[in-house]
């Protein structure tokens, strides 16, 4: 009884604080964060005694979709599929989890944020992080040593979700990669020019396409004094400077990497500089930086793909930005990422690998990826090797910003593609409107019927405006005897009769013409 | 040492277990498993001091869509898509993992069936089991009262695969749900012409489509003296008598389930009959049927389910059989099952919740579903009802006939679209393919360019070949110098020179004539 007192005086003292935060109008996934305590509360409360007691929820960080957002999905993916389709991509798809063990070693720092399914005897298995890992492990296990292929699937993290800024668990992937062993540059090049395209196609306002490689990344730190063994861990702080500033980037190297402040500062001056082929080439200059082989090697190969990216008329968009650090472990050569550089207020998210914009960041990160040339060896038994480099969009923040803006103009999205309702005006015709909707799907006509015996007309005709169908066959007792029907167009009410034989065709050339 | 020794016993034992099976030509299945327990093995050898020596596969019960599957998956959902959309149907996603509670008490027996993520800090998640509880989620939780809406994803249940039947632990449902108060039984018309329509796109071959109605079915038992709270258990031992003889499920109900000889022979005298619209009428008839008010609810309402279906011209393949019998807790009406009658040896596979076909089965389950008026309340806080009716078409089955198909006519699956191949006869125009490439892309052409910079023009024509590229754009020094370009169509080695500026457009022509 006394555990039962505390019970409610928990949930009084929850519900209070939901009611504040309401009051507040403080954040909504916060208030949906302390409802959601509060219904399990209210569940405990319950007990056995009532079934229904219980949270009605999604997993935390995950949503649903409605018909309104899968309008707008499809369309985002349409554009992208379309895309990759034109660069002669195939398409594959891997299951939703993998052996645990094969996502082992592949994500360094993040590997924390894997989702385990509960050993229930049998294997172990995790949900899939990315993309890149099962299609590494599926190149290996297939012995496929050259492909061009993309993957648009859900993948899973359990990251800190921030979903009005499109950052969730469970979220969308869309990966073009070209795995093979081929001259330098070429698929790299090919990669960019597909964020290109699919970005301006998209049509989410200026972008920009900074490029760097991790090899380049690697002859710095070493030339600059930073300790082999620290590499990873400096470039995953280097990897945060999209949203720390220099001074907090550099206060983690030394205070909790334990750098050397000179060598910070050294990366410090190269981190600052951005360019294109011209800062490749003065870069291959540079007294300290082409000590090292490994950066002389990714500078050279920069120049290179600038000379394809000037042929493919895309490095109006590309910057060679050295500060650019992807924080996975498998990268090998070439990095990139994609920002939209206008000042907006649409939500950040993460893309492959990149933990994108945080609080009161305006630009974020819509696209990223680049070069692995060691993953699927690690796989093979015989460590066999297939280059590869791929590019992931970063489509939750495109939704994001794609569903903003159709909120802002008021867009009537339609959310079923109906050709035309038949409908009546008269009662007991039920029978009737069957037999002629039959007719119509049969012929391939997109149509509906109310399921009512007995409809009123209006509330037919409001079920077209409401959702968009813009014809209505109408019948009646005379329209039977007469052999047509009356074919209303939604927009002007114009009516008229069409003989049942010609119904088929007419429906066909009045949806072209709209 | 001894282990090892020991170890090492086991690896040849293994090995030669394996060989074995290879030489008897076991099934695939078979050996894959035998193969991955000897990698176990080999990997448990190797220890630590090899990384590469893993065991390489994908989790038990899954497998991976090759672009040859893809290409036959799409065009199977374009064919299903396209059904739901003439019907009128919007569509919603849902997380591939629920909260724990949610699942819970929605499955009857099959519970254990499901997977649960491993508990990581947070709340208990399990992956959906099949699309119908989520749905009935998603609409308690949006309070939505009424939508036709389809969902096409992946389920997880952790059954027994049967891979090369298709059966799988991931496998897609390809549902469409009517929820709503309508008048009775035409929205459940609906699915069934829906059902219909999509088995006689996709020319699988002849079928039929059970129905029955979960009160018949009660109303059967209650007057055949079958306990109350035996009624699911029965309920689930006649939902067998698709693959058992009606003396093993008998066996099973009296032996097993404890039912009396005589209560068992009089279901059997019952589950034997077969009909249409004239059943329902006799059965209303039936001296002891028609004690049960709510069998005689169910008979009427078969009776003006078979006059819909009537209407819409499918009761050439729908039969109403009273040893249907879904197993699932959720059915409160109508039930249905279709099944592809000719003797196949296609593989079975499950589709939504129906224990299908086993070993020596010629007949398979290829759609279900039916009627759950009370799903929906048992989310609702205040247990507010909605009435749904559903089908789901079994996927996976279909997608392994189509495979198989495929292969017996060794067609030729085109596994991308590209239109045309941008080649060059000579050394040294890398660079001029790649601006053509561009030039092609930007408009719209779907092109591809060999990532070599001087690829042998065979190799460049055999890649069209292989993947069936139909156009080759060939460059060389006298067609820069001219502004043309050689147009070569593959299948009929034909070569036009097209000036540059009429490219785009010959493309478009061509590919639209093939």
């Amino acid at each position: 009884m006394a555990e039962k007192a505390q019970l409610q005086l928990a949930i009084k003292t929850q519900g209070e604080l939901v009611r504040k935060l309401k009051a507040e109008k403080a954040a909504k996934e916060q208030i949906d964060e302390e409802v959601s305590k509060l219904l399990q509360l209210k569940a405990q409360l319950g007990g056995d005694e009532d079934k229904h007691t219980f949270v009605l929820k999604t997993a935390k960080g995950t949503r649903d979709y409605n018909p309104k957002q899968m309008a707008i999905r499809e369309k985002v993916f349409d554009t992208i599929i379309r895309c990759f389709k034109r660069h002669g991509a195939e398409t594959i798809d891997t299951p939703v989890f993998e052996l645990k063990e094969t996502l082992t070693g592949k994500y360094g720092e993040d590997s924390k944020l894997i989702y385990d399914l509960k050993d229930q005897g049998g294997e172990l298995l995790s949900l899939r992080y990315d993309l890149t890992v099962p299609f590494a492990r599926y190149l290996a296990m297939n012995k496929i040593t050259n492909i061009k292929r993309y993957h648009i699937a859900k993948v899973y993290r359990r990251d800190n979700p921030a979903m009005t800024r499109g950052r969730y668990r469970e979220f969308y992937q869309c990966d073009f990669d070209i795995a093979g062993q081929y001259d330098p540059m070429i698929p790299d090049a090919e990669c960019l020019k597909i964020v290109h395209e699919i970005l301006s196609e998209l049509d989410l306002g200026d972008f920009r396409i900074k490029v760097n490689d991790r090899r380049i990344l690697d002859g710095m730190f070493e030339v600059c004094g930073v300790p082999d063994d620290k590499f990873r861990t400096i470039c995953s702080t280097v990897d945060k400077l999209d949203k720390m500033s220099w001074e907090d980037v550099k206060n983690e190297m030394v205070n909790e990497k334990g750098l050397a402040s000179e060598v910070a500062d050294q990366i410090g001056e190269y981190v600052s500089m951005q360019g294109g082929k011209d800062m490749a080439e003065k870069l291959l200059q540079d007294p300290k930086l082409s000590q090292s082989k490994q950066a002389c090697a990714g500078l050279a190969d920069m120049k290179l793909l600038f000379s394809y990216l000037e042929l493919f008329n895309v490095t109006d968009k590309v910057v060679f930005d050295l500060s650019l650090a992807r924080g996975l472990d498998y990268y090998t050569g070439v990095i990139c990422e994609a920002v939209l550089t206008q000042t907006t207020s649409a939500p950040a998210t993460q893309e492959r690998n990149g933990p994108a914009g945080e609080e009161g960041v305006s630009v974020g990160s819509v696209a990223g990826g680049g070069r692995y040339d060691g993953l699927v060896g690690m796989f093979d038994l015989k460590g066999r090797k297939v280059p590869c480099i791929g590019v992931s969009i970063g489509i939750e923040r495109v939704f994001s910003i794609m569903e903003q803006k159709a909120e802002a103009q008021a867009e009537k999205i339609r959310t079923t593609e109906t050709q035309v309702l038949v409908a009546s005006a008269q009662k007991n015709l039920l029978e009737e409107r069957l037999k002629l909707t039959a007719e119509l799907w049969d012929a391939g006509i997109k149509a509906e019927v109310l399921y009512k015996k007995n409809p009123k007309l209006l509330s037919q005709l409001q079920h077209c405006e409401e959702t968009g169908i813009p014809l209505v066959a109408i019948l009646g007792e005379q329209e039977i005897k007469d052999g047509v029907v009356k074919l209303r167009t939604v927009a002007t009410r114009e009516e008229v009769d069409v003989s049942r034989a010609e119904l088929v065709e007419e429906v066909k050339k009045r949806c072209q013409q709209l």
